[in-house]
């Protein structure tokens, strides 16, 4: 007899579940560079999508089978086993259920691991770790292995899902090596900024919404009083984690960068949810809040730790928002939960079981992970070569020029192909020497000194663009040609932080505007220039001024001095 | 006893309110300049993340606690009233559906303030307005206070959520003052277009579908026929509102400015949407769409008198939408609802009563955040610098340089720094003279004249492009460089609205065209080129002529003709 | 007597689904050019908006009135017919449900006619569908029709929405005829790429997200245990449709454009959800594995068909997806229908009465689709004029400059304005002629030989930029001026696809680096230049090399030698 309120709460959660799929996508397509976008987004819809069939055909029977020794489930492919009577829920939304978590813990890899794996090496990760590395420790906890029979407590998947896929990701990202230009010759870490952290900031909020679906779902009931308390409670657990956690990057980062860290804070949000998750059912929103505070800290220099000491590069701080703080979520359960936590009374063996399971759980998973990635690496290999690397993997692995066409510095037609290509030139062969007696050259002789054309170019700050046109307008000039440039110095500006480290800049956007005279003299030009830019501080600008050898009107056909006139 | 299908409904529309989230942070940043993107999506993340503590630690007690008069609900710190017995839905449920509620009030106020708010200001009102201002006058109407008492009938928060976040959306962009460049020195609106209409669109749609929690979310329940009836009811009216006023609103401006205004729209259906929500429940679906085509003009004018004539500077027209629209739809009540509304005979009773609660709450919110805003301008200041302000506040307030790394005009260093940099220098010092004596100066004038270059420099409009390229391969040139440039005119274009706000443009997108030619004559490149471009009009474009010293082809070291031969 | 569960079912159904036209609109727009974007969502909005009206006041009643002759329900103005005393659910909820299901068939044809459609003329066609077109096929299937009354099997609509959407998208874009550029002078099709691929994978993660609404929230009910049942097996199939069509398509354009396609993958996803969408509630998971991968199929060659034998110009591929697919998926249940289909021993009258439905409702459309686009192509016409259709539809349709106002090659005056503009010009008139003693001509005259100035320009790859701007620090020079440029070169680089299409590119992206010497010898420069780019392949780039007049620098008024000296 199935119950419809306990199947709607878990089918819906399902839904809501799958829908952090784009969330994550989002979060590690914004946290990356452009040309890597589509790669990414395609890593995130085929682990899903792969992660789905293999989860079905074989996953889910070696998961929820009946246990062999408490270490396998018995298999079951493409999941025929009978419905359970005693369930009141079908197996088949127990299966879309299960298969949306098995696909959560795969996908957080695809960022740590971004912007230089080769995709079909991705996509057989993804398959091995969804069809039998989760499943296995699954088992162990959530279908009646040897950790549910000790007692661990891991609710919604802190370790289950989160920790697997930061393990993953950190085996990942190490045997990859960092991309190139992330560490300088010293050592130093450099940023690598995102190319899009709105993007980046609506997989946070959309992930934030799915943990609504993961954590209360959990419950795989809406039936009873202790359990409708219970899923209510999880949502207001799983909120303030998370809210703490996030106010607390941003006072640290704040404390630490001089200014609130805007990605390191996206993350801070995504750590406190994954560590609430384990006990969110099992926790206070007091203790919600402490989770929430400590997984503040563990993010912040988590990442740090992993980024500047380990020297392993992790695009979007997978490891430290799914493995480090999954783990100290985990473990935090035997500290704060209500029933057996130690700031409540209990002794430490809940938290020593809980120590255990994150360390055989991490074990598993590291050594299988190992192993799968270093078989890859010998027999297909993991990374790019560097120039598909350099060129951005959209094109490279893809044939996809951009995801972003109409915003590269592009036309109409497109390509980042770095191969046959011919920048300038004029061909000459075979073209009849028409109309020589009026070529350019020989006018230009002609024309009288008192037509010389002078090119004004002049190189300033975008900031100052608008009272060098009012300046230009004043003294009669309407007409110029305005070109975003970036000038690079040797000093450097103030320092920023991306996610803990240091921006080196000395690319500096500025304006470039060009201005032909003929009659107006140069210097009229340039002191009106300089009096709209000068304030005395390095970074005024520099003026060059350029011979003219003609100007012509398409409209008119004038030449000369008579181009130059107003239309 | 709890129930199961009263809980369920309560937590999943709360989900769905809490991704009302991403809808404002969408539309939010969307309506507004990329420089500020950084700062606006952490408004909206930290607004939830303070207004979720601070509302669980004391704001749900002021709004639900036994009540004081008929003033203040009695303070509950850390919400740890017991169970009430007689809910059908446990405490916790309430906490979170309300705290949702809570932080969009607080979030409507982020986008009037975007582009010039000090972000330490910005955290310190949210948490004002979250802990004390919204909870107080919430309680009058939703926890038992005077106007529940006097039977005033606000759903699901059209003035109790809506225009408590538009009343200090006013208060708030009024104290900050213009954004630099909004209006001109005589006082005139200027249109400053938002980043990305998509991403605000997108917000729009987030919007929408979160509303679906939102209102019918409000009955609490999903018990009952006439429970059942009235859920169903509120999803019809609230669509139906949102349709009409969208379809309003796009007449509206397709008469007034001659063509339909696609900001103007998004904000015409969430004005439809947050007038339907006072009596969502309460008005037939005839009565809603009545509702949305009066909502349509409130917020068309309303803008369009807040921006023009009050002349208060609100980036994403969040007064108009929130505060103008909601306090209409309250009042509104008055007029629609089949039990009591004007056009269903009943008497002026009831408008009264809604008209009196619209002017109480929004005398409340105005003079407590006329405080607030005080008080914070006062000591820590409520407005970034004029230099911050300018160069965006990702850098200045987070030391971000961009959201959009990849989108700047950059190359794989970044910054907007402006203070300590040099464009273009060579620095001469110490470096040996080698191969003076192949210098190219000397070797240009050995160059004899049949291989003078020349440099074909064409400026033209960008649809022209592809025809100028065809015109010179058909006289068998194959190179050339092109650069998107602006160009600068005199001249007005024809009339553009954003927002029912003119644009001003004197700066176009044009194409540079540069051919470096040797034997091909520049006359015959000229003349190809006017072939191509002429049409007689104004903008046909113009060619510069210019001197080349000498060209060199790395690839091959050759130089002069020889460099510029096909590869 | 409502159900609780049942109506809840519904209305959640009902907003996921309503949801998808987020998931429409980014897919949409992000699949097309940026210069259409405005105008894009626009549609997506606003066919929902009018939709959502013209369903409410007409379209409801013609789909679900008491039915005349099996051919179209009783008109029921304002959908006030009283409530079906049997119905577990209230009238409202239905009416909700199925306006969500009209504006989806409404929406899918904007994608096929996107970027050169007038936006009166869409907006009176969704009207026309919305209102009439739609409700007269569905309710032969859904309405208790002929098409019911044979057993014609569409649970929840593959053939009813999508089918209908698509052979309207056929109509349509047949019609309006291929974009501008489309296709060559000799009919090659050329691939037009879309403007963010990123948001178009967020589009379909939220389309699969509403599939869940769309599919499960068919049944209408969750009460007993078949129901159930049905509810969870229906999530599973319509997860393993969408899942094994990606993966295949994703090999299919793996083999067959030697690369992993990104748009053609999305499509692939969506259009298993399509063909899933009829038998979702009647086959098993491995018949919609099945399905997914028939489908796979469909939609590459049916995308490739359409595009290169049909010419159709399909801009996102909504004919394949929705139209084909759709009419696949739905004779496919006559063949995996576990009760009646091929595979499980049934008879061919399934499969033949499947075969009839689909046949019938195309010809229905396509025959009222044809009239309604030909009468407003012969009226107000269908297609904007080709200068509208070249500067884009957000500027001629919505007066809106762009929707990415910062990304656009723009300072802070913005426009696309092509007519009234001009570009470059100095206006002589009534300046007198200051400072003339001190003009830069006369000056640079006196500047002595060897304070030549010249400038260096280099083009170059992008890849290549920070080897050369180390080789320049390496000789001394630390200011450079760095523009974003495009080459155009004769040759082909390697073929890149679009969702099947090759293309073509000769402008390649470039990097431009200048810089001006004085005492360093150009030489020098040059011969680290070549030293840092030198490959020996074609690419590499080019030197010019200009004579500079005179420099200035602004902040200390310096000239010539003086200007470059380091700061």
């Amino acid at each position: 007899m199935f119950s419809s309120v306990d199947t709607m709460w878990v089918l819906i959660a399902a839904a809501l579940v799958f829908f952090m799929q784009a969330g994550f996508a989002m979060v590690e397509t914004g946290f990356t560079r452009a040309k890597n976008a589509g790669n990414i987004i395609m890593k995130n819809l085929m682990d899903f999508a792969f992660g789905s069939v293999v989860y079905w055909i074989i996953g889910f029977g070696l998961m929820f089978g009946a246990t062999i020794y408490g270490i396998i489930g018995t298999p079951d492919l493409f999941s025929l086993a009978p419905q359970n009577p005693d369930s009141t829920i079908p197996t088949m939304a127990v299966l879309i259920f299960q298969t949306v978590f098995a696909a959560t813990a795969a996908t957080i890899v695809s960022g740590a691991m971004a912007e230089r794996t080769k995709f079909k090496a991705y996509i057989i990760y993804s398959i091995v770790i969804s069809a039998i590395v989760y499943p296995i420790s699954g088992h162990w906890v959530w279908g009646g292995g040897w950790l549910a029979e000790l007692g661990y407590h891991d609710f919604a998947g802190s370790s289950v899902v989160h920790m697997v896929g930061g393990v993953a990701a950190l085996v990942g990202a190490k045997l990859l090596g960092p991309r190139i230009g992330k560490y300088t010759k010293e050592g130093k870490s450099r940023a690598i900024p995102g190319h899009s952290l709105t993007l980046g900031a609506l997989g946070v909020f959309i992930l934030w919404f799915g943990w609504f679906g993961f954590n209360p779902g959990s419950t795989l009931s809406a039936t009873g009083d202790a359990t409708i308390a219970s899923m209510s409670n999880i949502f207001v657990t799983t909120n303030l984690a998370a809210a703490v956690a996030a106010c607390s990057v941003l006072i640290i980062t704040w404390l630490r960068y001089k200014k609130p860290d805007v990605s390191m804070t996206l993350n801070g949000a995504l750590a406190g949810l994954v560590a609430i998750t384990a006990g969110c059912d099992a926790v206070s929103p007091i203790g919600a809040a402490f989770i929430g505070l400590i997984a503040a800290f563990v993010v912040v220099f988590g990442i740090e730790f992993i980024d500047k000491k380990l020297k392993i590069d992790d695009p979007v701080g997978a490891i430290g928002v799914h493995g480090m703080a999954g783990a100290a979520g985990t473990i935090l359960v035997g500290v704060f939960a209500l029933d057996g936590g130690l700031v409540y009374g209990g002794d430490a063996s809940m938290l020593g079981i809980q120590a255990l399971g994150v360390v055989s759980i991490a074990a598993w998973v590291g050594v299988t992970m190992l192993i799968t990635f270093t078989i890859i690496k010998k027999t297909m290999g993991l990374r790019v070569s560097k120039e598909h690397e350099i060129n951005g993997l959209d094109v490279s692995e893809h044939g996809l020029a951009s995801s972003y066409a109409d915003f590269m510095p592009i036309l109409n037609d497109m390509s980042i192909n770095e191969h046959d290509d011919m920048v300038v030139s004029a061909a000459p062969v075979a073209i009849p020497s028409v109309s020589i007696e009026k070529a350019i050259p020989v006018e230009h002789v002609g024309i009288p000194d008192s037509q010389k054309m002078t090119n004004v170019v002049i190189i300033t700050k975008q900031s100052k663009f608008e009272e060098l046109k009012e300046a230009m307008n004043a003294i009669g000039i309407t007409g110029m040609t305005v070109t975003h440039v970036l000038g690079c110095g040797m000093q450097k500006g103030s320092t920023n932080y991306y996610r803990g480290v240091e921006i080196e800049m000395n690319l500096l956007p500025k304006v470039q505007v060009e201005i032909v005279v003929c009659k107006v003299p140069v210097q009229t030009v340039v002191d009106a220039a300089i009096r709209a830019l000068y304030t005395g501080n390095i970074g005024d600008g520099k003026i060059f001024i350029y011979n003219v050898e003609n100007v012509i009107k398409v409209r008119t056909g004038e030449e000369g001095y008579d181009a130059l006139q107003d239309e």
